[in-house]
């Protein structure tokens, strides 16, 4: 899509002293032989606790050789011919990222402090300042000064060679705009992040069906048919693409790999940190892009997806088996806090799509998003896709939370919120309420952030404050439910990690079935019920006794 | 403490096929020559989607040689003679770790798919389960057969074995009793999660001081009270022991290393999850651990953090720098979300010290606990301690939350609640608000997960249902807080990232003021007040207003 000389090459020095970041990193770039990718590990041997030797023995080169990387020493920070050489050793690579180990000293010149952990985690002190100063022969009571030379170099030497590389770039641009019309109006876009008209053209409608289609399929052919008409959409998996369907299956989609510098989907291999990292790395080189997981392993991202937050970023995090849902798998592999624990962050927004068509609403809602990133909690299971004659259209995914059935007559006297998974057995347990003369409504809130940011007027038609009846439904934790289902609602939710076993199994042992929410509806009506499923006993907001075991 | 005998070398053989925590991990076992650790790499060459050179092409034999381990190759996990001389030579070893590095072939014996990712992610199919017992002659139509010989094996060989090994350790332990009985004692308690009598009796009281201590500070007194007389208790910090003042600093406590095995601090080097994960394992071992860092940096740890709880392990996870309070270090620093994030994790204990004499109780409330993690978070900046003579004692801690301060005469009218390092400017506007002639009531709330834990009636004593006038007082995330404040009080709290200034700036610049919880007690109570501190407007319950930035 965009020709070579707009992107060329430039080193990338990033000082890392984290050598868990490294870890990660390192073999994706490796795998794909970026070749101008180039480390500088500035070996200073201090951490804040002391010598690194306290709790650090490797030989960094031996295992930047044994991941394939280009490796050089330079034995002084201070030999600029020795760095020089290295970095011209580095230009020259054509086949392997490259790591420069810089052997140096911390607090370099300061007679009592240099070599010492002291120098990295405090000042040194107006008379060690000094001292240093003497060392260096620089005036020892100027303060923030700058010679004449360095204003003349920058003045002179730096905004003429500035300008110069600067008027080089227009005329390319100019140049590739000319030549190329189309994939300049493409890169137009990614530098604006807006979308091609008719982006959305193929996003399929799905028909109703009692059984349905798993969260993370329906997901994968609206990934599919959005990448199709945005060139610039990448993105990948941790390892899990044929599990969470998160693979561009067109024709000319491929694989991004040495050989083939076009391909957009990305094997990160199982690495999730760098899923998330590199993914951060292509937004903010103005790709569409997402990554794809497995809602626990998120877990692994927080780092990453933290930032993506704090910079603003549009990136899709796609995290399928979003739930206890995934049965058998058992406690370590079923989230229960990561909902809550994304709802939390700042500048994150959540969705948690109902049924396909809600999947459909939500890319149409998320794509255009230009600073914010999103997580997409997608089921591992098949879901009912509702019928959308008879219930309200999905649409409303846009503002967060919407009204999906009402009572035939009157208004409602009880509001049952479900997202995800649990929209289509609320659906049940609201026809057999009606059928029973409970005049209830459900409302399916796939985003309580994009709901948050509705006007009060929406929010209040959608839960009106005098209807104080509530029940939520959410296979996670109960965490943060308080603010929709209010004092007196009562919260079918987690409170204890899942356990393994079928679906069906959990659901009754968690309370997650239609006979739970019409009994719990029932309960805040002050109607009589049966009683509870067996080993079930609901928290409530009021009450808050915890789920039994 | 413990005689060598009683923790035998044993062989810990692991089948990692996550890069990730294989580097996490294998540099800790190094620095401290742990010979006894032995990880066994499964090399099948496959991930989910598709062969490992997909995404990776590292030299692990390299890698491992450059950490500094003894490695070893076993090119057919078939040649059991091999396996056999590679274990034998790791039990021979005396001072590294062992990585041996099998290969093997995924699916051996299935004729169509061993050695691709099919045989990794899905059943083999009736068939190809034919023809693989066809490969190893097995008898093609029983399922479930455990040949008599297996059977003997385990009755015959194994049992009589395993009796005899039993029978030993048995007799070891007699004799340990007999010839060490206090540290008989001492492994004792390990083993049941108790605590020597007086474990507690040199916590110190702090006295009232309006300057006050850092929660860190405190923190570090009372850690090394508790440790002084609770020898199993160990742990150690991501190189950060100098600023969060975790490290134990009485006669003998030592550093754990090659050398010392019985010192008590561990350096776990700038690697977060290994040392969440590594202190899971020290809890597993029935010692009593913590490890200790920044809050911020509990994002690195979630998967470990998750496990502690899972695995209902009394770890304590100190997190200081809780807060915007730590200023200038900026948003990349300042944890928002993470308060929530971990009060959402189910068995996970949040406690979120007041004061110092609040973080002393929190240690007394900690240390009896058995079977559930507890995240201690503590300010990096100086808490005034409070007067415990004027306001309420510092036990109620262990109740999760305690009314610290009623009006004079007469019920409340209002009720301001805070945690951490927002109790004591909600006392000062509580005083204001008295001087007012408004009946205001403080109750502090270091634990909504101990608070949730109390009897009904205990918390309608803290928190009157027919009291609805509220304001919570948390540099967190609001999410959450609803459950507090209910559907019409005020949340002060956090909905976007911090920033980079001085306190006292942050403060005022997102509503952590006196005058700030004053005014919005007065709006609770319909009473009229100054504007609010310019550039702030309050996240209402009600309103769910963003803070202005």
């Amino acid at each position: 899509m965009v020709a070579a000389p707009l992107h060329d090459r430039r080193p990338s020095p990033i000082n890392d002293r984290y050598s868990a970041s490294s870890h990660f990193l390192n073999q994706p770039a490796w795998a794909v032989q970026l070749a101008n990718l180039c480390w500088i590990y500035d070996n200073n041997k201090i951490t804040i606790e002391g010598a690194t030797s306290l709790a650090f023995s490797e030989d960094v080169r031996a295992r930047f050789a044994g991941y394939g990387w280009a490796v050089r020493h330079v034995s002084d920070a201070n030999d600029l011919a020795a760095l020089g050489a290295s970095f011209d050793a580095f230009r020259a690579e054509t086949e392997r990222p490259t790591l420069i180990v810089v052997d140096s000293i911390i607090g370099y010149g300061s007679p009592n402090k240099a070599g010492t952990h002291s120098a990295h985690g405090e000042p040194l002190g107006v008379e060690e300042v000094e001292a240093t100063k003497r060392f260096y022969g620089w005036p020892e009571n100027e303060t923030f000064l700058v010679p004449p030379e360095v204003a003349d170099h920058v003045g002179g030497g730096m905004r003429e060679r500035g300008g110069g590389l600067r008027r080089d770039w227009e005329a390319l641009i100019a140049g590739y705009v000319a030549e190329y019309p189309e994939q300049a109006e493409q890169l137009n876009h990614m530098q604006r992040r807006t979308l091609p008209e008719g982006w959305d053209a193929d996003i399929p409608g799905f028909p109703a069906d009692a059984k349905g289609v798993a969260g993370r399929d329906a997901n994968g052919k609206v990934l599919n048919a959005v990448a199709r008409r945005v060139p610039w959409l990448v993105g990948g998996s941790a390892d899990l693409a044929p599990s969470n369907k998160s693979r561009m299956t067109f024709d000319g989609a491929g694989d991004f790999s040495a050989a083939d510098r076009a391909g957009r989907n990305l094997h990160f291999g199982v690495r999730e940190h760098a899923a998330a990292a590199v993914a951060n790395g292509l937004a903010l080189s103005k790709l569409r892009a997402y990554q794809a997981g497995f809602l626990i392993f998120s877990d692994f991202q927080r780092g990453a997806l933290r930032l993506s937050a704090l910079m603003e970023l549009p990136l899709i995090h796609v995290y399928t088996h979003d739930s206890i849902g995934v049965g058998e798998d058992g406690p370590t592999h079923q989230p229960i806090e990561h909902l809550a624990s994304i709802r939390a962050m700042p500048g994150m927004i959540d969705i948690r799509p109902g049924d396909a068509n809600e999947v459909a609403e939500a890319w149409r809602a998320l794509m255009p998003i230009r600073h914010e990133p999103v997580a997409l909690m997608l089921s591992r299971q098949p879901l009912p896709t509702l019928d959308r004659e008879r219930y309200a259209s999905a649409a409303g995914v846009a503002r967060g939370a919407y009204v999906l059935a009402d009572p035939p007559s009157g208004a409602p006297e009880v509001i049952l919120i479900a997202t995800g998974s649990e929209v289509a057995m609320t659906v049940d347990a609201y026809e057999r309420l009606i059928a029973d003369g409970i005049r209830a409504r459900v409302v399916s809130m796939p985003s309580m952030k994009l709901f948050d940011e509705q006007p009060r007027s929406y929010r209040d038609e959608v839960l009106p404050p005098s209807i104080m009846a509530r029940v939520s439904v959410e296979k996670g934790s109960t965490f943060g439910w308080d603010r929709w289902v209010g004092p007196t609602g009562a919260i079918i939710g987690m409170s204890t990690f899942g356990a393994s076993a079928p679906l069906k199994v959990l659901q009754a042992k968690f309370g997650f079935t239609v006979e739970n929410i019409v009994a719990t509806a029932r309960t805040q009506l002050g109607l009589e019920h049966e009683a509870n499923p067996p080993g079930v006993t609901l928290e409530t907001s009021e009450s808050a006794e915890t789920l039994a075991q």
